[in-house]
């Protein structure tokens, strides 16, 4: 009887002053879980350029996962979001936690422009929903360590046919928030809940659904 | 022997289309609650002018409350927060759920301008932070059903010697939330969480700390 | 012949790290124009609590104006403000240019918890509007110098029966803005129109329009 | 002596409801000026999918730009924005002007996932705030028919080599937030005087300055 195939999970490391990070938290219980045949490892990722990707590149030889999820945190954010599209781009607000600063820098020097997750985001945004927590579509990661993650991911599963990623960015945990005057939050119970359902639904998914959820800008 | 005081808490019926209210939901798991040797009560009011307050003078008048605190739903805020000042007007943008639709009309005819909760609303406001819950102070609980409770609130009060009152206001539930894109949101858990915290501050203490906690406009 | 009455209009120095107060940027120009046969005076105030009360009262007793209206700047609003209320508190989060802090104290000891504007708010934003400058009605004028000097006036009116008063808050100026990432602007001369449309307003109408302009919170 | 080159600036027809543009207001006035020796073209777009890009290429035939920049109006944001890339994705949450409602389409079919503007939008955001107009980078267009435009402009200028292009969005005029609650404005003189001070410095720049402007998330 053969092992089941596993499904990769990765959050991040505290960055910017905080002590916690709630992409790790919310990622951490689902270790070890089973869904839907599959068993879900999490790693923790660095919150560094360059150490974070080849960190996630070990966890893909080492797990050679069926799919990959990615979560981040995005401070200031109200909703559980779905990021649609990594830009290959490095351009950083804030030094990561190796002081690193790139501007205007490739995350792959050569690689296209941008890719597209290949999970059906609008599928999990509905499951996520129903799961009763908020969640919208995202059209930008940023351009710091999570955006420089999602696209090295990207780019990766180009050499791994069939393996399906994507990235997801979650509130301030209410404790942050209760140290950040005016931002929203979200348990990372409730995050936990929604990266279930979305995962469960990845699976069961082929093509997405087709239901709007653009920006007009 | 005799009866503990009491600790009277309302919460609001549904209103503006939403099939629950968040208040109510946060408020009830503590009727019956022992908090520092007083027993809590708690009552659903009416989201209609004038019928809320008659609903809110008969709780007061029934159980002779040592501190009555008013919650009410603020889809959009996100965080907890506690106001500080109700004031004399109604000046409602949706009707209430009896079709009312007051404009510049006063709460109580002849009653003076605002009135200052005399709950030590900054300690307060500590106290929820340090249960996890992000809470901030309010210098405005708007015009509609909610400042007109505060302010009826506080006038009744003027009654009753030594009853202190105020008004908490609290985000969506995550269930609201996910149905309004972008809306941030607070698990009614948390906000239960952090009455408890504020009812318990508040019975502890006389003065309040001095905190700034005001805005620049 | 007698002299024509005036209009008095306030503006604030520059504060909180500024070079300029575009309240007093929008105010100047004004400065002796002829508005329905009054007479504009313009009078820059000192941001500094007390101070700032000291020199309205000062411009009050000299000019004798038959209506007043002060004007601040609101950093990260994007419109012009409309004050309905003034509250009897400082609670200060950044000094005042003398380096005060006052939290949670009366802006006139003994003084009643608020003051309603007795301007007609609601005919003045539809001329502003009307003008094509975005306004709107505001619950809150903060617990700062703008504040203090709105309820001070209001107090200080008390003594002159006949004399209205109230309070506008404008956006920062386009050049501000382009220093400070994110935040709204409008430019001084639109505030101005703005200013000149609500004057002129003020002065004919009587009993205010009915509405609705309020907040659900 | 020959014509003097030209520079191509789009705007758009009013969509949404709006009766008008502020992009196209924004460009008309620069139709005919001579910057820096380059003879200014304006071209209005219709906001229909498909249609805007077979109008921007006839007006990339007809007048052989050296430089193209196409405006868009972004109704929400505070400030001029710079928009960093394109995506390959239509994805509409409103019908365009002829009704339709493509939903993760792509843009150009078989084209890359994204592509990046080839301005130097870091000197150029300078050079705006030094004109005294706010100006911030955006890491998305959204996915309707801004982003549409900006994808499909920088698709045609593979087969011009040497021409330059970009996109930058600009908020509601005043007139247009004074019927949007609560929605931030800029006057289209400044938003004019943003887009010539761009061009005199894209014309000059050759690589772009390095300042960090990214986003977190």
């Amino acid at each position: 009887m053969s092992d089941p195939q596993t499904l990769l999970l990765t959050g991040f490391a505290p960055f910017g002053g905080e002590t916690e990070n709630p992409s790790w938290l919310a990622v951490r219980p689902l270790d070890g879980a089973l869904i839907d045949g599959y068993r879900v490892v999490a790693v923790e990722l660095p919150v560094v350029f360059g150490e974070a990707l080849r960190a996630l590149e070990a966890a893909l030889d080492r797990h050679a996962p069926a799919l990959v999820l990615c979560v981040g945190q995005a401070g200031g954010r109200a909703q559980v979001s779905l990021e649609r599209v990594a830009i290959n781009v490095d351009d950083a607000r804030i030094p990561d936690n190796a002081g690193n600063l790139p501007v205007d820098t490739a995350v792959i020097e050569g690689g296209p422009a941008a890719y597209f997750s290949n999970l059906p985001i609008k599928a999990m945004r509905e499951a996520a929903r129903a799961a009763g927590v908020p969640c919208e579509i995202s059209q930008t990661a940023g351009t710091f360590v999570c955006n420089h993650v999602f696209y090295g991911l990207m780019h990766a599963l180009r050499e791994r046919p069939g393996v399906r990623g994507g990235f997801v960015h979650i509130p301030y945990s209410p404790q942050q928030a209760a140290a950040h005057a005016g931002a929203p939050s979200l348990p990372v119970e409730l995050a936990t809940r929604a990266l279930r359902a979305m995962l469960e639904t990845a699976l069961r998914t082929g093509e997405d659904v087709r239901i709007a959820a653009g920006a007009t800008h």
